[in-house]
């Protein structure tokens, strides 16, 4: 049988400011990852995001970043191997305890925004960043990018690994996804997103923006959270694969 | 075989900022109360901390405090029970992922500043903050001040519990410390300061500001870690503890 | 003539968030008072919020209020009066350098949140305050609440003021509002709350809850920035103001 | 008459944190750089460094950094030219208003950390900046690397410009500054610093890494404020400087 999980990144509302449908959304997913304060999110929503994962059986993940409120995490900063290794340490500690507090244990992590970019790209980040993670929890997931230095960090780690994959974005023939910067990096046409998506998921291959197949693993398809246009694309998505017969389940 | 133990508020820098003495004085404690980046701290002041701990056998603990790094967790702040218990247990578990990454588990939590002199008053914030804590730990000691609404919420709880008390403070009849803006609250007298603590550790008594025998339940003595003079007096009072047959061994 | 001033609280978006309806209300209203960066607001959103002011011709204040975001400024925290006064001079300043670069001068302060209410019954806080705001530009009006302690400090320091009254809460048999927690505090019929506000402005008189006529001083009236049903109430309000013949302008 | 101005980068504390020896510092140099709460300072610190350099004439400046707190704003940020702008405003906006209400004016900003080092090799970083500030107070000096796109950017602009050079830095054939990360680029002699720095106020030439003589433009030589080593360091150059009929004096 064929599974795949969808995942989305929520809990980014922080204090008086909301962010994100996580309500609507949640019931739609298999796999949430859950803001940890650094970029987003605080303590209080956190307990609520937790909450609403344990209602509705979604599986509770944390999504940490750079300590940078006002750039929402997506702004590069030059932090050390060692420095992110400790941040992301303290985050994914904040959201377990919040977690277990509730009665749930976290399933995996998902790094965040300009974090995200950075370790998909530097074995030697990502290493430091999930020896960490290993030494606290070697049942966490690593929920990474398909084909990035994140994905080589991981497995040469031993560390369970879940591939993700992105419905709206155009991929280079290497396997990395094309940067927002360049013309046709997105996939508007939510009919050919829908298409490319079901095809990653069941023969593991996108056609890059050269035209060449490239392979990917797609444990995961990455939806947004934020607004109507996202849940009704999500909605879509989510019947076409189990129209294929695909069950949508979370990365084991 | 009467023991106690030694406590101390560490862990304090921040980034480039450095406050206390810690190489100096975790060798001389049993037990540390670590900051976790609200009001002091941050992930990679707490990871050197751990580490610390490790190297020189001393009792880990979480030292929570309010989200008010510039003045240091010591204004009151008006948070409610719910707030507070989220961002204690959010503060309490990126210490202890830190730690268990390191190896070592977090012994206890005592809470800092203001959140502390918040919580000693005030039962149903203690008991707030300390269920989220048992409901995340329940291995956890709660460190409070002997006496306190604090400690009656921990027992009610049925959490480990032990109880603090201060070398340099004054206590009111009714066990409580003298407000610090108080003439008297302090005591200046070195001698004083360690015949009044030998004798809280030994009888549990201590003598009030009005002339008074108060019962105080002495498991631990908080001493400060900042400055050659606390160097000092920690020193000395440890040589008198010990030469009174009293092991200094952290709580159970 | 007679005329009354509209002001409401705005620029409180911060990073990738968005509170408020600035867009839209700045239009309607003739006096803005902007977040400055401590509970709401950041260096692009001021900007921002400077540039909206100057296209509409309305009149651009500063809004600080206590270094709480995750809280929106709305925590009470013990602060000392000499603490408040360097920390409103720190963020009027910042609005200040950042309206003079984009063509426009301050035009007043208005306090924010758990400030303005603590100010508002502490003479010796607003007074710390108002004197540095009075050191930095004797020139800015203070927009305070009707029959404060606010009001007594601004006028005793001979600085510019003007009172502000609530279109939409209850007033003591004092002058002062009836805490939000007492039943009745809130307005909510909203042909009551026009008429309440039109006889403010036209008589200085208002009904308390205990049934009793009380003079206020309405130099302006705060209305709300969020949400559509603000807005059409104050474009309700503006209407029933200019209908009886009440012109619509700033405080001088 | 030959003259050179001493600065130093200063007003660094924050909240319960001290860093630097400015009481000590600030008697000895002509020009103080205060930082402004984003990647140090406080605005508690910032009145306080106002005030020292109001009773000892030293002229007063701002120090605007990236919003890095825990990395003291030495980690370079990916930020926008608009980004920098604004956050410049902010901090310099912030300074102003508490040294107005302390009767000073601002003389000069002097960029801090990795945004001193991005603006020092991006001219569109320098000119957002500096438009920012020349619009807001066309009298403020730019203090700023001997030679860098910085230099260009506020000459450009038609601004007031000071170059500062460093005693302890080794120089390239080009004019820049060796980086850090490089063998030999601290000039850790003392001797060798008080000479060079000698020949680089009275000649305009220091000798590069590669032994060329480079042309330099040393309107000021940047002191450091921390430590009994730098203290002792400042006070010898600052005689030898005087020993060469040098007078000390901030730039004009």
């Amino acid at each position: 049988m064929k599974t795949v999980d969808l995942n989305a990144d929520l809990g980014e509302s922080f204090g008086a400011y909301t962010i994100g449908c996580d309500e609507t959304i949640i019931p739609l997913i298999t796999t949430a990852n859950i803001a940890c304060g650094y970029h987003a999110g605080d303590a209080q929503v956190m307990a609520k995001s937790v909450r609403l994962c344990r209602e509705n059986g979604t599986a509770l993940g944390a999504h940490p970043g750079l300590p940078d409120l006002v750039g929402f995490g997506r702004r590069v900063m030059k932090v050390t191997p060692e420095e992110a290794r400790n941040d992301v340490l303290y985050q994914v500690g904040a959201l377990s305890a919040i977690a277990h507090a509730e009665g749930l244990t976290l399933h995996h992590v998902k790094l965040h925004g300009a974090l995200y970019n950075m370790a998909a790209k530097d074995y030697a980040l990502s290493k430091a960043i999930f020896e960490g993670l290993k030494a606290f929890d070697p049942n966490l997931t690593m929920l990474v990018l398909s084909g990035s230095e994140m994905q080589k960090a991981a497995e040469d780690l031993g560390m369970k690994t879940a591939c993700e994959v992105f419905a709206d974005r155009a991929y280079m023939a290497d396997g990395s996804l094309v940067p927002r910067s360049v013309p046709g990096s997105m996939i508007t046409d939510e009919n050919e997103a829908v298409r490319r998506t079901v095809r990653m998921v069941k023969e593991g291959i996108v056609t890059a923006i050269d035209g060449s197949d490239v392979p990917v693993r797609a444990d995961s398809v990455c939806v947004h959270g934020d607004g109507e246009k996202a849940l009704l694309f999500t909605r879509r998505l989510k019947e076409a694969l189990e129209n294929e017969g695909i069950t949508l389940r979370t990365f084991a």
